[in-house]
C-alpha cells in the first residue's frame, strides 16, 4: 500500500506514543501480574464444570472416574484463583503481607464453599422447574437459562466479594451480564430457591439483599435512589431489602436503602417503588388510561381491563 | 503453593465428592449421549451459512461450485441433527422405537423445511429494509441487525419445535437470546414480513401467534398473565394472538392467551394491555402527567405534548 | 445412516439449490471482497488494545518495547482497515476512484484520530469513576464496564462514519450491541465526559447529538417519534438533541428530531418526552398511583412516596 503523504507508519506511531505519554491513565504499564479479563472468563468455564458436574465439561463424566475429575478441576481452580485472587490483592495491600500464603488461603476458603453453593443452586433449578410453564426439564433449565446462569456467577462471585477479593467478582458478574443482559452485583445477597424469568433489562444493586423464594422478571430494577454522592456514597447502604416469598412482576423499579418489601409481597408490572411496603400486601400500578382513536375519529373508549390482580393473583 | 492445613485438595475432593452425593440432580453423570450447548451452537452457524450462502462462510461463494457448498453443508447438518435429534429423543421416548430411523427421519423433514424458511427470511430482509431508515443495504442488516439473527433462528428452532424435538429448540433460541437479548420462545409461530428494531427486551413467549407484516419495536414483552400455575399451565395457549399488520412500539406488554390483538392495530409505546383489542384501532397509554421542578420552585407546568399518535402515526 | 426415501442429500441439495435460484437476494454469490463479521470483530479487537495499551494484549507491555508494541499494532490495524474499507467503498462506488489509495488515505486519518478518540475516552472513565459509587478503580472500568465497551465502539464507529465508509460502523457498533446491550448508533454524536450505568436496553439513535456531561441510565432510548416514513427518511434528523450536563434516568424515552433537552435538565425515570424541555429543569413522570390488596380488601391506600426528585436529586 502506498502510505499518503505524512501520514505513514512511522508518523502515527509518533502520534500514538504522545498520546500514551499524554493519556497515561488509562494504559497499563510495566504492570507486575495484571488481572486478565481471558483468564477470569476459564475460571467461570471451570467453576461451572464443577458445580454442574457433568453438563459442560469436554468428557462425559463416568462414575468411577468421577473423583479424578473433580481433583484434576480443583487442582485447576487452584492454581488459576490463587494466581488471580494475588494479583487482585496486590492492587490494594502494599505491605507486611505474603501475597501467596493469603491468596491461597482465600483460594481454599471459596473452594470449600462451593458445596454451599451446590446446595443452593438446585433450589434455584427446582424454583426455576416449578416457576416456568414451558421449562421441559432440569436438563434444559442447567443447559440453556440465562437466569441460572446470571444466579451461579452471582453466588461464586459474592463469596469471592465476602472473602475481600477485589476486582475478580465484578468482572465476573459482568461477563454474565453481557451473556444475559441480568445486571447483579457481585455484593449482592440473594436467599434460595431464586427465580428469574426471561431476565434480559434486569439490575440488582451492590447493596441489595433478597430473601428466599423471591421471583424476579425481566426489566426489574432493584437501585439507588440517586449516586449523586458518587464515590462518597461508597459501602453506604443505597440499595433495597426484599423479604422472603417476593414476586417482584416486569419492569417494575424498588429503590433504595432503606426500603423493605416485606415477606410474601407482590410487586405488578411497571410499579415505581421508593418506600418499603408492609408484608402479605400487592401492590400495582393503576393502569394509565388508554386512549383509542378508530376512523379518524378521536375519543376515550371504556376498555375495562379490570384490575392487574384480577389476572395475574 | 503451599496450602493451609486441613484444605488441600484431598480435603476439597471429598467435600466436593460428598457435594455430589447430596445433591446429585444437578450432576449428569453416566448420562449416554448426552445434548452439548457447543453441538447445538454449531448446528446454528451451519443452518446459517446454509440459509444466508456466502454471507457468513469461510470461502467466497462461486457459481460454478454452489452445489458443492451447498451438498457439503448439508452433508454436515444431516449428520450433527440426526445424531443431536436422536440424543434429545432418548430424553422423553424409553422404548419401542428406531432412535436411528426416526432422528435421521426428522433430520430430513427439517431440512426439507429450509426453502421455505429461506422464502420467509427474505421477506423479512425486506420488511427491515423498507422499515429501518438508518438501513444501508439488504447486505448490512443480513451481517449484523440482531432482529434478523433472532428471527431465522426462532424460524428454524420453530420447525424443530413442531417436529417434536425437545430441549434443542430451547437451547437454540437462549443462544439467540444471549447474542441479542431478545428471547422468542421457539414454540412461538411468526408470520412473514416480520420487523424487529432495535429488539433488546423483548420476550415472546410460548404460545404467542403473530401474523403478518408485524412490526415490534425494542421491550416488548408479548406474555403470559399468570404463571402461578408453573407446571401444571404446560401446553395451555397463555400467550396472545397478534393478527396481521399490527405495530407495537416500544415497552408495550400485551399479556394473556385470550387476547386478541386485531388486524392493523398500532399499539403505543409502554401500553399494558390485558383485554382483546378490535381490528384498525389505535391504542395509546394517556402519557403521564409531567412535574417541573426550576429554581427550587416546585410547580406543574403545562407541557402540551399532544397525544402520541399526532407524532407517531 | 439410512436416509429416507426420496429424501437423500441428492433430494435435499437440488432443493436447496432451487431457493437460492428463487431468492437470490439473500445469499451472496460471485462476491468481489465482500466484508466479513470476523475481520471486523478482529479490528475491534486490536483498536481496543491500542485505546487501552497494556489491558487486553497478550503479553505485558513494557516501557522499552512501547515503540515496537504500538508500530506492530499500528502496522496490522493499518492493512486490515485499509482492507476492509477497500471492500465497503467498493459496494457504494463503482467508477473513476483508485480504491487502494482512498481506502488507505481513509484508514490513515482514522488511526490518526485515535489520539483525540483516546482523550475523550480517558474523560468518560474519569466519568464512570466519579458516577458509580460501586466502582473499585479505573482498572475495574476499563476492563469489565459494558458501557465503557459501547462508548469505546461508538467513538471509534462514529469516526468512520463521518470518514464516510459504510457498513463497518453500522457493524461495529451492532457487535457492541450483541456483548453489551447497549444499542448505539454510529452516527450519534457524543460529547467527553460520558456517563452509562448498567447499560443494558439503551437505544441511541442515528441522529442523535449528545453535549459533554451526559448521563444516561439503563433502557433510555432517544429515538424518533415515526419510522412509517422508512427509507424515506434516510439522513433526516429525527432523534433529539441533549446538551450538556443533562442526566436521563432510567426507562426514559426522548423522541424527535426537533426535540432539544437543555443544558443541565434532569429527565426521572421513565418519562416519556417529545417536546423540547428548556435549560436548567428537571422533569418527572407523576408517580402513577399505586393501588394495595390486602387480605382480600381491595382498598387504595395512601402511599406518600413524595415526589421523584424528593428522593434523587
Amino acid at each position: 500500500m502506498e502510505e499518503p503523504e505524512n501520514l505513514n507508519i512511522h508518523a502515527l506511531t509518533e502520534m500514538i506514543l504522545a498520546s500514551y505519554d499524554e493519556e497515561p491513565s488509562i494504559i497499563r504499564i510495566e504492570a507486575k501480574n495484571p488481572i486478565s479479563s481471558a483468564a477470569v472468563a476459564d475460571l467461570i468455564v471451570n467453576l461451572r464444570c464443577l458445580v454442574f458436574a457433568g453438563f459442560f465439561g469436554q468428557k462425559r463424566l463416568k462414575a468411577d472416574s468421577i473423583e479424578y475429575y473433580a481433583g484434576e478441576l480443583l487442582e485447576e481452580l487452584l492454581y488459576h484463583l490463587q494466581k488471580q485472587i494475588s494479583r487482585a490483592l496486590r492492587q490494594v495491600r502494599t505491605e507486611g503481607w505474603d501475597a501467596i500464603e493469603e491468596s491461597g488461603r482465600i483460594a481454599c476458603e471459596f473452594l470449600a464453599r462451593i458445596p454451599q453453593i451446590r446446595h443452593v443452586m438446585a433450589t434455584d433449578v427446582e424454583a426455576f422447574y416449578d416457576g416456568d410453564p414451558a421449562a421441559f426439564s432440569r436438563d434444559e433449565i442447567i443447559l440453556s437459562y440465562p437466569g441460572i446462569y446470571a444466579i451461579l456467577v452471582n453466588r461464586l462471585a459474592h463469596e469471592l466479594y465476602l472473602l475481600g477479593v477485589p476486582m475478580i467478582p465484578r468482572m465476573m458478574t459482568e461477563q454474565a451480564h453481557s451473556l444475559t443482559g441480568i445486571d447483579i452485583h457481585p455484593g449482592a445477597s440473594i436467599g434460595h430457591h431464586f427465580f428469574v424469568d426471561h431476565g434480559t433489562g434486569i439490575v440488582i444493586g451492590e447493596t441489595t439483599e433478597i430473601g428466599n423464594y423471591v421471583k424476579i422478571y425481566q426489566g426489574v430494577t432493584l437501585g439507588a435512589l440517586s449516586t449523586r454522592g458518587g464515590q462518597v456514597l461508597r459501602g453506604v447502604k443505597r440499595h433495597p431489602t426484599i423479604e422472603d416469598h417476593v414476586t417482584i412482576y416486569s419492569g417494575a423499579s424498588i429503590l433504595g436503602g432503606s426500603t423493605v418489601i416485606g415477606e410474601g409481597v407482590v410487586i405488578g408490572s411497571n410499579a415505581f417503588i421508593t418506600k418499603s411496603v408492609p408484608e402479605r400486601t400487592r401492590v400495582s400500578v393503576k393502569n394509565p388510561e388508554l386512549q383509542f382513536k378508530d376512523d379518524g375519529q378521536k375519543r376515550n373508549v371504556e376498555f375495562p381491563q379490570g384490575e392487574f390482580w384480577d389476572y395475574v393473583i
